[in-house]
């Protein structure tokens, strides 16, 4: 049996060239894994979930998510994520930027706002799987031909996706715009700086225990404590993946005074930074 | 656990966009296929041995092929298969086009035509097995979505495949040009017109004697029956793929007498027509 198929020439949907893949994330094999809200504001995060089951909350909406799901978190989304602890989960993600697909505001995957951005990938779960799996063997190496391999691969999930979400009929009521929103994005461009509530009251032009409330009552967190959380998970990702001492990464994120850093470290994760280098570093050799 | 990578712009290998998939084949299922010495002129065919045993001649050089194993076919290389009897081979190809690879000639994927253009995919082989099975999965579709996640997934295997040869150490000696490389494109690409050996040797001002006698020794059949064969194939996919009649495909295919087309299709595979059409055809459905 020979099949052969010609293909016509039709325009491609990507009206100018393939999508940048501009992050690549992986998070397993931890029961206490969580992403604090955070929010992106310039591309387009798709997630794929191969093991365990987890919980994506994305413009204040919680979905309960399972293995073989697919969610697409555009930009401007706030979102944050839960491991179910029974069944940590094991999610794949990458983001994509620098693109546009015809009849498409630029880097935007959904046709609306309110579709719902969670569904299954059925009979494509395994390509997917293989897919990630082949940009995590090439993310380490940046030369160009693995980066334009990664790019082809994150481009052709960009449009498997597009395509499935194109289908996807339920809708979800996104909550209007609150000023709570501008304020964690805001936290979340400027965390490295010197976060204070005097600071944001000046900013939004708002008395500071207004936007304490409504922060807290908004994200469970009050705006300083977030701010911290955003501090200590990116210390805690230098400390796994870089080589820079622990003088350079206070630094980094805004601690000029270096056992102050240890010590909200140790208060807040039960180990000093060292400890948590030592624990998890070698981990780092499980993704290939 | 969680793992995440920053990427930096890096300039595409791809200097022209996502190279366009033009031809999509999938061959199996029958221990005596064959396909007989043709040639691209314009585009890159990136085969997959899925399982199986096959023979591939390009160039003259026979190389031996098994499950796993990765090739290149460059525009312009003769080359024929042949799939092992007792086991037997499933195939996948595809040809793409319009690309052009920084520093490379257009449209080619080799760094020089000597290397050998046969190698094992290794840790790849999962993921291209599942490339091939999510572009047949769209190959029926020709909208724009459907085209453009083909078109990527293609680039994702010309840039794997970029990336292995690259690497590929071993090269073998392409026999010098001869005239009678040129006789078989020609005929390959007039086959449906009316070729004579008389015509032959009008276009290529030479003895139909001499064109004979060398076309059969280089290829092992003679030029006519060379052009009869491409026909029967031809008419073969014809009735496998298309609902065209049998007075249509004849004509597509050169013959003006459906009686002549008949009785030498008849003679040549042992069935008629119509009865290689009812054998063949729901086979079609298998490959989805």
């Amino acid at each position: 049996m020979f099949i052969t198929k010609e293909k016509k020439e039709v325009p491609s949907i990507f009206e100018d060239g393939v999508p940048s893949l501009v992050r690549l994330s992986r998070s397993y094999d931890n029961p206490h894994w969580y992403n604090i809200a955070h929010v992106h504001s310039s591309d387009t995060e798709l997630v794929f979930i191969s093991s365990g089951r987890a919980s994506f909350t994305i413009n204040q909406k919680t979905f309960l998510v399972e293995k073989g799901d697919i969610l697409i978190v555009e930009k401007g989304f706030i979102h944050s994520t839960i491991s179910d602890a029974k069944e940590p989960s094991d999610i794949f993600s990458c983001s994509v930027a620098n693109y546009k697909i015809r009849g498409m505001e630029r880097n935007y995957l959904l046709r609306s706002p309110n579709v719902l951005p969670v569904m299954k990938s059925g009979s494509h779960e395994e390509f997917l799987r293989y897919c990630w799996r082949e940009m995590q063997a090439y993310q380490e190496m940046e030369d160009p031909i693995s980066r334009s391999i990664c790019d082809m691969i994150a481009g052709s999930i960009a449009g498997l996706y597009y395509s499935l979400f194109f289908n996807q009929t339920e809708t979800y009521e996104i909550p209007a715009p609150h000023f709570t929103q501008d304020i964690l994005i805001y936290i979340y461009e400027h965390y490295c700086e010197n976060i204070t509530l005097e600071l944001l009251s000046k900013v939004f032009h708002m008395s500071a225990g207004h936007i304490s409330h409504e922060f807290s009552k908004a994200f469970g967190i009050s705006p300083i404590n977030y701010a911290i959380n955003l501090k200590l998970d990116q210390a805690k990702w230098l400390l796994i993946q870089s080589e820079k001492s622990l003088t350079e990464i206070a630094a980094e994120i805004g601690y000029q005074n270096l056992q102050h850093f240890t010590n909200i470290f140790q208060k807040r994760n039960g180990c000093t930074p060292l400890e948590f280098k030592e624990k998890y570093s070698h981990k780092k050799k499980l993704l290939y």
